[in-house]
């Protein structure tokens, strides 16, 4: 396949798009709640996670279609997360990416609603998938489920929340983000690359490299908070340390934390080689982690 | 099998709460998550949805124990749906079953990501269990999350704060308690038969003997919520009048709601004639509905 990662992106979140749209406006559901559902799904996000379980069956030379639902189904999640994470009683933001938060949208009944209503559909979408077979989807739909649960993702919002206005060390941090935003990175490689068939040292590579990927993206974040002009990365520059958030540049200076990302970027790529798969997409998105400007 | 209605009850309460909390005691996650989610879980249900599941494989001749990851599941996710329904924004309960609500407790935060968590681990049972085979377990995940999310449950609950303070009749009445509280008693009713093997036809009387199942258990719950004492249901009596909620007797008188309850038990005990199995246990929960105190 030789398809520049420029078209890749814009194939794929293209079809994405698509996909997310029709897959809530179908429901029968009251409008206001799909409503709430499509507007935070359509803020403009990289599709980041999306495009990695994409790149990551391409890895295989396996077509990336097929991993469809489980892409749907992993925005969905995200975007799950996010809007429960703005809540009033969470981080209590007002602006995503630019744009009203969605409990400033809908109000915040409706919000939790509608961030409930993503995550189970979620669910659903990969099991009702009519390429996938059943043997594959309860491992996807397992792992998903660990990776955005009480062992993951749930678990690293908890230890944020109790974590803020506390003075934390680089390992504190580190375990944050590996559950907060790190597992369900994770999970978007590996759902690539059950899906494409992939064995158990394949997994483990990937795994590895996907961990890696996901502190790396966590570092430049914490970077961009910093350094990023407003318009660009669509929340007020400096958010973070304005409530004395524990972040990478506050523990290691801006210095430190481009060392750290880096080496992250390294390990993946690394990584990557010792996979000796069809992995230059995959590649040239660890690339853009250090280089993105939001 | 001949075991008494209460005895069946008494030993299936017992497998499910110790399964409930095994399964989150193990978890690695922040122990006041853990607590969270345990809190709310003893909080002292009926456990009306698992034991119907049980029931209902049990009208097959077949282990009720098969169901255990899925009855375990399914009262999560009916958790979840109490600790989301009491927030502020939401119903703004502080009592639940004589309690402080999880969020009282708790916080919102926490309460938030408790249903979250809740709702997230309740499918990663059903993908992990040992018993069931992948076919069933798809089969159950999808019907699961259907009557869950955003065309089930959650839209009850959007119709039913968007119905607040407002008159309705009784076609809107009953299509939000179809959706908030008749889709996940069907699921249990209907997860039991997929479990034990039940055929379409089964499928489709079962399907209906839970639909008047449930709005039987709703009617019954706002006749309750009048003429109940407060010690035996737990929370203040006419809570739900109070904030001029539309209920089954207000629009119906007690009487009309009384004989709206009669017609759908009769249903359902009509049906279960029909399914002609083993269901003198369904026959039993279905006559406590009528009867019951709290």
């Amino acid at each position: 396949m030789t398809i520049s990662m420029e078209e890749f992106s814009n194939r794929y979140k293209t079809l994405l798009d698509r996909s997310l749209l029709s897959a809530i406006s179908k429901l029968e559901a009251p409008d206001v709640l799909k409503e709430a559902m499509i507007y935070s799904l359509k803020a403009g996000g990289k599709r980041i996670r999306p495009l990695l379980l994409f790149s990551t069956i391409t890895a295989f030379e396996k077509d990336p279609e097929r991993g469809l639902a489980a892409a749907v189904s992993l925005e969905m999640i995200h975007t799950y997360s996010l809007v429960h994470d703005d809540l009033p009683s969470m981080d209590d933001d007002d602006l995503r990416r630019g744009k009203p938060t969605n409990h400033m949208v809908f109000g915040e009944a409706i919000a939790i609603l509608a961030g409930d209503g993503l995550l189970t559909h979620g669910f659903q979408l990969i099991a009702d998938d009519n390429h996938l077979s059943d043997q594959i989807k309860v491992k996807i739909i397992s792992l998903l489920a660990k990776c955005a649960g009480p062992e993951g993702m749930v678990s690293g919002q908890i230890l944020d929340i109790q974590g803020e206005n506390k003075k934390m060390d680089i390992v504190e941090l580190e375990y944050i983000h590996r559950h907060k935003t790190g597992k369900l990175l994770s999970f978007s490689v590996l759902a690539g690359a059950i899906i494409a068939g992939a064995n158990d040292k394949q997994l483990a590579l990937f795994e590895k490299f996907s961990q890696h990927l996901g502190l790396a993206f966590q570092i430049s974040d914490d970077i961009l908070d910093i350094e990023g002009s407003e318009q660009v990365i669509g929340k007020p520059v400096g958010s973070d340390t304005g409530k004395t958030k524990s972040t990478y540049p506050a523990i290691l200076t801006i210095q430190g934390a481009r060392e750290h990302l880096s080496y992250h970027i390294e390990e993946a790529k690394n990584t990557l080689k010792e996979i000796d798969l069809h992995t230059s997409i995959l590649e040239k998105m660890t690339d853009l982690i250090e280089t993105r400007d939001h």
